[in-house]
């Protein structure tokens, strides 16, 4: 069975899952797909108008440090962005746009990077344009595709999706029936996949 | 270093964590130190009048689906409280008295049992003081003494600490000065004791 990977750019722990992700599954010989979707609506629907690690600041000091261990452990590069949580929807949009093409995974991996390793501003167009550039792929058609209304319309499907599969945070993981929550939850996503 | 196990009665993912925190710290080498604490009051003061699985109804399906993949891979049974969260206040002056006693790990354990696979009422002094008994303690003599007054404080004092130490959750494991939250945390604690 195939793993669902459901992220969001603006969450923490979906950088280091976004970047270990393709490797775990070729290493348990499981097919993946990714899957780009907004948190907002869903932390809205809560009563959140603000990521939960700055509403509960305790929760949020822990996440840093837990945050720095893991990406220290899997050699990753972290720097807090200047502003957090970013906003990820234009990301999200060009991303739903390669979800299912070659390009998507590095796509997803470069803007993570940009957010979480290199400071950059991931709301910023012309930050993803050249992103799309280093990936030799046309950076204009793309964000002028992934800006039109059907694709804005499609990410809200999307992200309705993912509330009917019942997810609440991310990353998750979905396997069949299936909900793994968190990163640290991959290893047991896969293992349920190879079942 | 040592590990300092931080765990709530009315904790789900602490039942696992209680029991097998001590086979894995002797399996690591590891120095353990068990410390009951309250969340209601850190809840609390985060404006959450109950268990935040209760709260955001799609985070609490999720976790009681977790909990059972975690407790079948460990070969513990669960069944769920009647009523979720149960009240841990008496249990915990009683693991209070025993934290650093030979009996207190049995009977924490035995408490979590009484919860999450029992269905008993571990609010109920009866239900207590038979696992007291269980263990060939003086039961009467020691519920007497939970609930004397510097007991009453002494817990308040350590819920106190813990805050102090930056706990939001249960379980929790500190080693040194770095904080571990949740039961999947509990390798991460264990080997950074050894490190």
């Amino acid at each position: 069975m195939a793993v669902e990977f459901w992220y969001e750019f603006a969450s923490t722990y979906s950088f280091p899952a976004a970047m270990r992700v393709e490797g775990a599954a070729k290493a348990a010989g499981v097919a993946l797909v990714w899957r780009p979707f907004l948190l907002g609506p869903i932390f809205g629907a809560q009563g959140w108008n603000d990521s939960p690690f700055n509403i509960y600041p305790a929760k949020g000091k822990y996440m840093w440090r837990d945050m720095a261990r893991i990406c220290e452990a899997d050699g990753l590069t972290l720097k807090e962005p200047l502003h957090f949580p970013q906003n990820g929807l234009k990301a999200a949009r060009l991303a739903l746009l390669g979800q299912d093409e070659p390009w998507g995974p590095a796509f997803t991996r470069r803007v993570y990077l940009a957010n979480f390793a290199e400071q950059k501003d991931i709301s910023d167009e012309s930050v993803l344009a050249d992103i799309l550039s280093s990936l030799s792929l046309d950076a204009a058609a793309l964000v002028a595709r992934s800006n039109a209304p059907e694709n804005k319309e499609r990410l809200k499907a999307q992200t309705d999706a993912a509330i009917a599969k019942g997810i609440f945070g991310a990353p998750s993981f979905i396997v069949g029936d299936e909900l793994f929550w968190g990163n640290d939850r991959l290893e047991a996503a896969l293992a349920w996949a190879g079942r």
